[in-house]
């Protein structure tokens, strides 16, 4: 029993893996679609979701036979649960990354904007570095690595402010440019989006390695 | 055993419901902070954050113990998993009616746009009467309720298309509007995503009650 166990828990690992592969990849594709102005690697994105839905479906099902089968404990109950929400979170940053190509689609239809995308390729940068240094801590049980992730978390949500109010500014000097500096603002909230996901898988990483809580820590130290 | 089992998932259920209740205040006081500006009802949403973190953090634990403790199985297995999921959103939620009320001060720092909410009280009625159901359908596992909360999810993303493309035309014709149409802009995705949370507890219900996953199921059918 315990080594069929080790196998299906192993079967999940790469699962998520390879989920968190495809997503990173889609969040790559969008943003290729956005720097070099091409619509096909947007349409790579769509074609990518499908298979996140499906590993979304898959990797549930396999947890919740795992916890009917085997009923874990200790450490193999704290990898699972954190794969159910692992799993939740992957899914999403998909959706994010959907909704960049979408806005993308919109963009190009247009010239680009004369102060272009100022630090939307390094917010996207941020972000997948923390999706995959997020899915390496994972792979890797190193809580430390999650750690360093939860910590960058503060640098992508100071650059979509940034990026937020300087499109503010380009829109209101220049009427003709609010469609686009729109369209930019949405990208940007979704790439916070994405990291604050990749923090959370994080979290859900040192939890599975620590047995440790750690969300909502400042408010915890205010009460 | 069995009858210990009943009583935690019995405490468990009061706490979600609990949550819930709380994160529904979040959204109705976030509201009533835009329409009637007023900053009192904005100082109540982030005081009941704290609430809603700690409702988080125990509910987790609750369903980790129960697993570990009591190895449920087949129904009762799939209420823990539901809760877990139901649980995340929750907390979503409550971080999305935040977002609301931090825009919400943003505006009350300048006259109300002439054109006023449009149709943003009823998304915000939309996205409650979303919640209140799907958590009446996991009280009473109301799986016909949850697919009613499903169904009005397209009319919630219907009223954000169109409150976002109303706000800006607003922007093109006035560019003094800019800041506050953003706002505006913001807390409309903001409540979409509120109904989208709500969708996502009705599938957990759905689940819970059927051991049917309907997640994805447009894009099933596609393939």
């Amino acid at each position: 029993m315990k080594r069929h166990f080790e196998e299906i828990e192993q079967g999940l690992k790469e699962q998520v893996l390879g989920m968190g592969a495809v997503v990173e990849e889609m969040i790559h594709l969008a943003t290729k679609g956005l720097l070099e102005r091409k619509e096909e690697p947007l349409r790579e994105v769509h074609e990518r979701e499908k298979r996140v839905n499906r590993l979304h479906i898959d990797i549930d099902e396999g947890c919740f036979k795992l916890l009917a089968l085997h009923q874990p404990a200790a450490q193999d109950l704290r990898f699972v649960m954190a794969v159910v929400k692992i799993n939740s979170d992957l899914e999403r940053i998909g959706d994010q990354a959907v909704n960049v190509a979408q806005s993308t689609a919109v963009l190009l239809k247009q010239p680009p904007l004369a102060r272009k995308l100022l630090d939307i390729p390094r917010m996207s940068e941020l972000a997948s570095s923390m999706l995959k240094d997020s899915l390496d801590a994972f792979a890797r049980k190193d809580a430390e690595l999650a750690r360093s992730v939860v910590r960058r978390d503060t640098e992508e949500d100071k650059l979509k402010s940034e990026a937020f109010h300087e499109l503010m500014h380009i829109m209101q000097s220049d009427s003709s440019t609010i469609q686009r500096a729109l369209g930019l603002i949405l990208i940007a909230r979704n790439l916070e989006r994405i990291a604050a996901h990749a923090t959370n898988v994080a979290e859900d990483v040192i939890f599975m390695t620590l047995g440790k809580d750690i969300r909502h820590h400042a408010e915890d130290e205010e009460r």
